[in-house]
């Protein structure tokens, strides 16, 4: 099969029932196990409204989003209710099957796996459509364009503190820009990648282009289940931050104002004799 | 009188001056005995600004609500400044009038029961309004048209923890979607009601439906006051959870994994002797 | 000199470079140093992203208000990215010069006189641009205008909650309409002077009007970093606190209730011996 004709098959994938049902499921599992950690007493039982919309919140976040940030009246979210039908279909599932069944299945390694990959494919759909809805409408605002994919691909980790909030948990102490989360990295590089090619900075295919960042994405995802490996932005970070946000002034500064150990530890012995 | 005369005349009364004065006095008394459960020291002599602002949260809470689902510039709030005017008048007679006395006078059970039933009927009027604003917009949007009745009939319970958020008083575990009111369920069943009779899933006059509502609304909260019934929606909502919310699950594994009380009683004794 | 002249020259300054960078500069200032009241580590090495979007939100309040006011889209806000290249560049400079040499400098007394000078004159054109703006769409609204100038003139002010907490601190006790300050109010002021101007109830030339509140402003403000006399509308306040807030007659009441201090201490004295 022709390398070519593979990349234009990935990008023609269909979203809507089985990528769809996907993020619904990752998202009802997030907001379960966000519980889970957080409170003690069954509060799937106790409170299925605050529980249902705030895995709404989480489900639909990226449009959301999109409607905060074009001035869509939130009222067309409403215009939807399949989708919003399909998404308390697996809610459902997830919290209220006897014994918990669907959702110990799902947590099978082998499902979480297969979830966690689609999600992927999912989230470079996503970031895609973001971009592209920004291009259609401002053309020339690149920097919309960057922030409309970030917020379609990594919508929900933006949304957690109201879904939170909605549960009656409140951590002001942790949000998203505090400590950025892989997701909301990789989504902001891929939608710059597109970005710059659209804007004709990097002169690649489209079907390539989605199809690596896909297969990266999937790629990464793959080694940071199987082999538990770390957030491959880390090392770039603690340089960047190094160079450029102080680190290296800070160690000059304490390189000449506090003295190395060893010498210390002479100096104290002396004055000690 | 007629049935049908009485029903109709129900649906054309006059909202403007006496009810909504009837609702900004509801609303401003709300918050001050909020105040009064929240805070010791005198709130109302320190922050008149903060406790204005709350109140007018309160009092315009259905306007907000509609202005952020449909859309429409918060600048269209302002344009209103009669109604802010009135609505500012109840907010200082409520709270500065000496010795505190139009609010003493308020707190009468007499006055507290006119004001709580004309509320009613202020609501059911609410409820029609915003279903048929929605009605207006996308006449086929079902859920929409509930979701805008629910807003305008219980706008405020949705917006107290921003009202308290503005006093200063910041209560994140008590929030309406995980203790819904009485007023937010029986909003959402009359806005259904009334969305399923425009649907025309309901064959009944729109007049016999609005008084009908208005009536049973009134019969309810007067029950409450009077005879300080329980939330009339609780066994309902005691069924549905535990049939379809896992109660029932739940139930049955309780009972195969813990042994009946009396047995273990038995068995202990045994054990004992 | 004429007068006049000097009035029109004052309305007629270019805010675009030099005083939006002084904008800048104080919004980063004022998130440094509440940084450095809450947080003891060393923020900025941490967090330089919520660092920067917080100061972002502080930079440009003024329109994020006005997009929510107006229901401009929030997407419009990222148009600019002229505007957010400077801005970055000022956060830059401020955070993460070698041995905080910017920072240092600005904090020298002399610097910060000017710089809090020149904001006052950009508050005032930012005051005035708001009730234009307003104006043009809303001609008859004076509240609205009244409402749109304060926003511009004091945004930064209203911000803060929100500034706050994307850097993780949540302080809910405490916000502008709790305690509102010295900023809030004389845009309250200066906004109102120019609506009823442009009402036509005073009857004053706008660039009079427009360089003499910039002059009272400027001169209120240098005494207040000089002398450090306090907020000039507290006696106002406290008048009028007194006089319509209730405080007239809960001295009226505690006079009845309570005896005067020196009879006390002769019934006292009295019953003693």
């Amino acid at each position: 099969m022709d390398f070519y004709v593979l990349c234009d098959a990935a990008t023609h994938l269909k979203m809507y029932p089985v990528f769809d049902v996907i993020h619904y499921t990752m998202m009802c599992i997030n907001v379960k196990e966000d519980i889970q950690k957080s409170a003690a007493f069954p509060f799937s039982r106790h409170h299925p409204l605050a529980l249902w919309f705030s895995s709404m919140l989480m489900c639909f976040a990226s449009q959301i989003w999109l409607c905060l940030l074009f001035n869509t009246p939130l009222a067309s979210l409403l215009n939807n209710p399949h989708s919003i039908l399909i998404a308390t279909a697996v809610w459902y599932a997830i919290n209220y099957t006897p014994a918990d069944i669907v959702y110990r299945l799902l947590s099978f390694k082998l499902f979480k796996l297969i979830i966690s990959l689609m999600k992927e494919v999912h989230r470079v759909y996503g970031i895609h459509a973001g971009v592209l809805l920004a291009y259609k409408k401002f053309p020339t605002q690149y920097l919309l364009q960057v922030v409309a994919g970030l917020l379609k691909g990594s919508s929900y980790v933006w949304m957690k503190p109201f879904e939170r909030f909605v549960r009656g948990y409140w951590a002001p102490n942790s949000n998203e820009l505090l400590q950025p989360s892989f997701v909301a990295k990789a989504s902001t590089v891929i939608s710059l990648l597109f970005v710059l090619r659209s804007a004709e900075v990097i002169q690649v295919e489209h079907s390539v282009l989605f199809s690596c960042s896909m297969a990266v994405l999937v790629y990464l995802r793959l080694s940071m289940i199987l082999l538990s490996t770390k957030d491959p932005f880390l090392p770039f970070e603690n340089l960047i931050c190094s160079v450029i946000f102080g680190g290296m002034w800070d160690a000059l500064r304490r390189a000449r104002t506090e003295p190395v150990n060893g010498v210390v530890a002479t100096d104290t012995k002396v004055k000690k004799s």
